[in-house]
């Protein structure tokens, strides 16, 4: 890490008392020879490698409100989404921290964020810097493909579409934690989202394509109807929600990451098996076809949404 | 690259009509398999790799005022010293652009900037994201090193301190931009900052450990002190200097990336062959011993600056 403009000694002490050390006992095995300390971290990797870099502002994709140590998680963990996406394995990442002031308790809780998404995903903080002005994190993932790495490009006719989990637990977890202000088990999906990297492995031998949902299950799956370059149908009403009184947020306001992916029908059985051995589902919500995103719901005002056709 | 929050359309348009393309020419020879447009980028790299990342803020690091070519220049510039300053060349950046508004304008000044950079130093932008807030540019940059990988840590008593060129560029710039606010000899240093990458290069195969100076010659020397665990003695009066009548800002602004360097005294003389033969110098400032940063100066301020020992 590198300090940037303001009083040498205390930007020091900060990254060495708060931003050191986290996930150290993942550098060798990841195939990290240098972390932080230098003017770039090094990598000696063999294997091919994910990248993707998520900046998160603070009164745009967080609450300033927002306990540190999930504003932290939350940063990290919405970068390593793209990861899950493509069906890899976390190797390190890379953390910008843009802050107006210092102070020790919000570091403190900034730094136990860091450490419990460093520790779940097995992956270290191996850089970044520290630096003043409006409070945002730019988070940067590296990782590491399985032998099928999940594009969102190569979806083909006939691919049944599928859901990872019910949407909706993003929307619900912010609504609550506007109205109590505390982490309870309806907040925690949004102030600690899950990455779904090891469903995104799982799938990365059955599925055509993949991406995953941050801005609404329809925004992103016109990513993949665009990219692949074959449309869709759509059962919006088969989409599981967490909540259907409010449908339409479930399904608009993202923050969710779960993974929406296409299979050919041929491998589909076979995927469900293997995700059931995990104890995990399979929804499957739509097929690929035609030219354009045909979004059949029984929904009014999701009918009229007619953006992308 | 992904969108965020904001009007897809627009984010969509912008992120293809401003920062899609760009160094796409260097993405096979560079070994990216695949750039912008899916959820992460793809490396397939058989070498090891540097990763840095670097964080520039309008009113901490650039004046909002700043052409737009110079902010995105300049901010990829600043991370891609810290490639020079470990031996290595370019492979590619990410880089995530917060910004409060959208004029056509200005990102078509934007995007001139990242092109000049990326043909200049023959690399692509492969990803990053784009969203709404207070001004400011993430960039990180992935490099291949050379065989030597230069490190802060390396410096051993008795190794000459070498600079690659005069200081102080970075502040008379800055100085004159303030005042006339165009673009010439004396404020391009400042606003396009020359990465030392061939420089970085060359000096791979004598140096024993490197820096980038961007803060400040004492503080980053300082870096390099700490980190080789060898103290130094700085002639501080032998530093080169661009303008001598602002002798304590040039040494003090940083914002010159220049190269700081220790080289064992028997590879000297070969070091500045090498040198010679590019039409470049290695200007001898000091040498590596004892336990502390010891600062020779006649000049009185500077003689006082005691924050390191």
């Amino acid at each position: 890490m590198k300090d940037t403009q303001v009083n040498i000694s205390s930007e020091f002490s900060i990254i060495k008392k708060y931003l050191s050390g986290i996930g150290a006992s993942y550098l060798k095995i990841n195939g990290i020879d240098l972390s932080i300390g230098d003017d770039c971290a090094v990598l000696a990797t063999k294997s091919k490698l994910l990248i993707s870099t998520d900046t998160s502002v603070a009164g745009v994709h967080f609450l300033k409100s927002m306990p540190a140590e999930s504003i932290a998680y939350r940063s990290v963990a919405t970068a390593l989404s793209d990861i899950a996406a493509m069906g890899g394995n976390p190797v390190a990442f890379n953390l910008s921290l843009v802050m107006p002031s210092f102070e020790s308790s919000w570091m403190a809780g900034f730094r136990k964020g860091l450490q419990k998404i460093s520790r779940e995903f097995h992956f270290p903080l191996i850089g970044g810097d520290l630096v003043k002005g409006p409070l945002q994190i730019s988070v940067t993932v590296l990782g590491k493909p399985e032998k099928n790495i999940l594009l969102r490009s190569n979806a083909n006719p006939g691919d049944i579409l599928c859901l990872s989990d019910p949407l909706g637990s993003g929307f619900i977890g912010f609504k609550e934690y506007k109205r109590i202000g505390v982490l309870n088990k309806t907040t925690k999906p949004y102030l600690f989202p899950a990455a779904q990297i090891s469903y995104g492995k799982i799938i990365s031998r059955f599925a055509s394509s993949a991406i995953d949902i941050s801005d609404g299950i329809i925004q992103d799956l016109s990513h993949l109807v665009t990219r692949s370059g074959v449309g869709c149908n759509l059962d919006l009403d088969k989409v599981p929600l967490v909540n259907q009184k409010y449908a339409k947020q479930c399904l608009e306001f993202g923050d969710d990451y779960q993974l929406l992916y296409t299979v050919p029908q041929k491998k589909l059985s076979s995927l469900q098996a293997r995700l059931n051995s995990f104890n995990k589902k399979c929804h499957t919500i739509g097929i690929m076809g035609g030219k354009k995103l045909v979004i059949n719901s029984k929904i009014e005002s999701i009918k009229n949404w007619d953006h992308f056709q």
